[in-house]
């Protein structure tokens, strides 16, 4: 799996994301990987969701991992934000 | 499993769901079941991950699985909502 194969779940709207990933799965990738952070985590669901119900029926759900990162804040010190990968195969 | 090991996770501060679950496995659950729709699903990862990192060190994420769930609008007709469920055992 190269790093092609990662789409990154930001602030745009979940159709960019689902677009990216109809994409890679059309043109030939077997796997895509959705990640986020913080509160773009219900974005990412939403996105592997609208895309398994809509756009590519036989993907599926292949394994959901979270984790915790810690981010620089700019006052100083750091904050944990959560994090999250989804695996969808086809 | 009964239904008293399930949290439903909504638009309280993290906090008080950790609260919950802390206390669901101090009184000797096994396993607790977060749950969550829409924008709360961050929510639900922050607090199954602050859980595991902060409080009940000895408990693992088991399995996540998410859905979508058709809710009715004030408008008429329906919408689509991403849904998760976030299973913790120790």
């Amino acid at each position: 799996m190269t790093e092609e194969n990662v789409v990154y779940v930001g602030n745009k709207p979940p159709m960019s994301y689902v677009l990216a990933v109809t994409t890679q799965f059309n043109n030939g990738a077997n796997e895509v990987v959705l990640k986020a952070r913080g509160k773009a985590i219900s974005r990412a669901v939403d996105v592997a969701e609208i895309v398994r119900n809509r756009f590519i029926p036989e993907a599926l759900v292949d394994a959901i991992t979270t984790g915790t990162e810690e981010l620089p804040r700019k006052e100083g010190g750091t904050t944990n934000t959560s994090t999250i990968e989804i695996v969808l195969k086809k």
